[in-house]
């Protein structure tokens, strides 16, 4: 068993809350705090937090745009959390396989 | 995405520290605590944190026997540690699934 794999787990990403708005992310680019809430279920203030800890590590950036006039905010991956996200599912793999006891 | 599987992860398995310590007992029955320490490169402080953790969700014991006229205590999963650790592995699973957006 490689034990070092375990470390490389991303301590950002690991966190369950987040390990979701960044999957959810990862396959749909922009999406609103409203859109992010209502597909997680979580509350505002949980997804706030969590928000602006990937924002933080550089992970997800707000854009700023308006829809009929109107202005709207959304959320979507930076080129350093889709790398970071996919070196982290990468590792969950990993350790699936030694959890299965074929690595 | 089905969000419910992030809600599903074992939270006393999900910390890196103990689940590598589910992970090496999975494949390696008996292991005494100078072999886990060893095997995962952890202090002792650290690993004792965690195998009490373990020890309290039900799903590590001590094993004491003796080995040439002397004391040797090793650790084990139990049957529920063996059970959870599974369950963990297939939401991990699901999750690698999502996030290569597969599922």
């Amino acid at each position: 068993m490689k034990t070092e794999t375990f470390n490389q787990l991303n301590k950002v990403i690991h966190e369950k809350g987040r390990m979701a708005i960044m999957t959810i992310l990862a396959s749909n680019p922009e999406m609103s705090f409203k859109e992010l809430k209502e597909s997680l279920g979580m509350t505002d203030g949980n997804l706030s937090v969590h928000i602006r800890t990937l924002q933080q590590a550089g992970f997800v950036v707000i854009s700023k745009t308006f829809v009929r006039n109107r202005p709207h905010t959304s959320y979507r991956l930076t080129s350093e959390g889709v790398h970071a996200f996919g070196t982290y599912i990468d590792v969950l793999e990993e350790i699936v396989r030694m959890g299965r006891g074929v690595a």
